[in-house]
């Protein structure tokens, strides 16, 4: 069952139950303006990755500042997104299975909607589906630009598989997903910039060769919050599809930016509300918020503006801290924000968001889409 | 919002929506008979861990087995399953803060409710609530059996805790609480017996002292999937706290049992249903359940019963496999069973069940307790 929001509208900070899911909101739309101006002067566009806030409410403020849709990875987070009044989305990734398809053509009556592929067989079932769902699909080409996960080969593998698309009578050939996903938490800009290259080099020569086939290819979408200032000077990128720029988190801070400072973009907004539960001697105290409230696929958390306070350890529901001195323990009750390790998987584990400004709680945002896994 | 359930009684497994979190039923109610049978004979009684299956479904059929009650870790979770009628519940933890102790203590109506402490404040704290609420809570004494988490050292400090549980005037000394936790995944015999050996002497010297001071000592409460045959044989321990036997997973897999013989006491039961959902070269294959799905905290996942393909690579939403030869690559649309690394945080990520026997859809069950942190 849906758990029970954690705070009301009006508490202080310190009054929210923990563990819960903060966002900083002065720091929040800091990062949604910040996207906005960087955007602007490329004019290539904003599809916001919808698969780190899972939010129409967060899609809406993102659109309101020139986002032109969201991308999700599952046909569950479409039909969030699009019952919420999403106008226009993209599936980022394939979807396979009749059950899944009849779902997200049924989303096509609602909203603009379209899908990736990276293989004939999904091209044949996406438009047996459209056909009995009695709407045009459509569909994207995703290649694999390097990260040796999903997608065609770039070049004539992915000019046959869009000219199938394009022959389909219920399917419409939209362009290039060109996705770089392994490039984001390179540390330094040379390591990213060497991969993003390729990626720019590959999705090129596709698109050269698409329309020497007589295809125009109106989207070239992907990047991600730690490229996307490389695509969108590359010439040929059309989408940016950046997610977790929104909120940041503390394997997206161990990147550098040029000259090797740490990067500055954006804030972080995202915050894991959590109370000290056991303090049995000095040395030792354990937050609330273990492994299952706080995603540690990409590392442990930090514990916010106390650098003498680290989180060394996540069982199931505790969380370990070690304490540089013991004149800065934090006290049994006290309440510390922990900046996630990965900040998509974090919010996944919440059903509510609580917007916090100035230590006062403004707003409940439902996680709309958590578990959206089909 | 919960998402809806992604299969129906009577559908064959293969028409089950993907990723799933399935139940083999069979294997299920081996692992409840075997546990039941093991303990019998030592005479020690099973509380078992709720925060691995979160089900007040689940937490009857062990009872109907013999189990007294269940554990729990968080107020959220002795919640759902005191409204499911489960008339014993021990949160076998601290519980920190003003909201949750009320919480708390409004179910010590309906339902026998104790929880753990190991602080004097977290005594008074709860008085205040019980006093409140106008009810009495058992209250045991936590102590450190060598985890170096929570609890007080055993011995006089876990003695002095006890007087002031016991001179409380709403609270009743319910025992202690000694689980060794980082014992569990010790992979030999020899090693878990090792630290289990100290967690039994510090808990008989704590009782012995106890006796002295004139307080009896009704629960010795601990133990896990992991080490429960050491503890149960131990004459001090009243209360096996296991949670994970009624499901296994990877990472309890890869421990050993006396010989050296991998452990074979519980059957998988649990397992995370996943379609192939890219497949662009022969050797690539990407299954639709990443970490938000999956959890990797222990360790990536296995594929069930096929030693020719590897889990090797997790995202959010996509599993990378690897192939060992190309005429066994699974084809786009196979479903494959995926074992957890840990299984109780990958319950957690969903909000359904899905039973299955011979083949076929029995029952679908809610993880009711899901996302209950608080």
């Amino acid at each position: 069952m849906l758990q029970s929001p954690p705070a009301i509208p009006g508490m202080r900070e310190d009054e929210i139950d923990t563990p819960a899911l903060v966002i900083d909101l002065d720091a929040f739309e800091f990062n949604l303006d910040r996207m906005a101006a960087l955007l602007a002067p490329t004019g290539v566009k904003l599809r916001a990755h919808a698969k780190t806030h899972k939010s129409p409410v967060i899609a809406r403020l993102q659109m309101a500042r020139g986002a032109i849709g969201q991308c999700v990875q599952k046909v569950a987070e479409a039909e969030i997104l699009a019952w919420g009044g999403i106008p226009d989305i993209l599936v980022s990734n394939q979807v396979v299975g009749a059950q899944k398809l009849a779902r997200l053509c049924a989303l096509a009556r609602i909203a603009k909607v379209a899908v990736c592929v990276d293989h004939p067989l999904q091209v044949a079932a996406i438009e047996a589906a459209a056909e009995d769902a009695g709407i045009r699909m459509t569909v994207l080409v995703e290649i694999d630009v390097g990260a040796a996960r999903c997608g065609v080969t770039p070049g004539p593998e992915a000019v046959a598989l869009a000219q199938r698309i394009a022959g389909s009578k219920h399917l419409i050939f939209g362009g290039l997903q060109a996705y770089q996903g392994s490039a984001q938490h390179k540390r330094t800009v040379a390591e990213r910039r060497t991969l993003i290259d390729v990626a720019v080099d590959a999705s090129r020569r596709t698109v050269e060769q698409l329309r020497q086939q007589g295809l125009d290819c109106p989207i070239v979408g992907g990047a991600g919050t730690g490229t996307f200032q490389i695509e969108s000077a590359s010439g040929i990128y059309t989408e940016m599809q950046a997610g977790s720029y929104v909120f940041m988190d503390a394997d997206y801070a161990r990147n550098f930016e040029e000259g090797g400072a740490p990067v500055s973009t954006f804030r972080h907004s995202l915050f894991v509300l959590s109370t000290v539960m056991s303090a049995p001697v000095p040395s030792i105290a354990v937050l609330d918020a273990g492994h299952k409230a706080v995603a540690v696929d990409s590392g442990l958390p930090t514990v916010w503006q106390r650098p003498d306070i680290r989180y060394v350890g996540a069982s199931d529901e505790h969380g370990k801290l070690e304490v540089g001195s013991e004149t800065s323990a934090p006290k049994l009750g006290e309440k510390l924000r922990l900046v996630p390790g990965h900040c998509d998987p974090t919010v996944d584990r919440f059903d509510w968001y609580v917007g916090v400004r100035n230590g006062r709680v403004e707003c409940l945002w439902p996680v709309a889409a958590r578990g959206g896994f089909a």
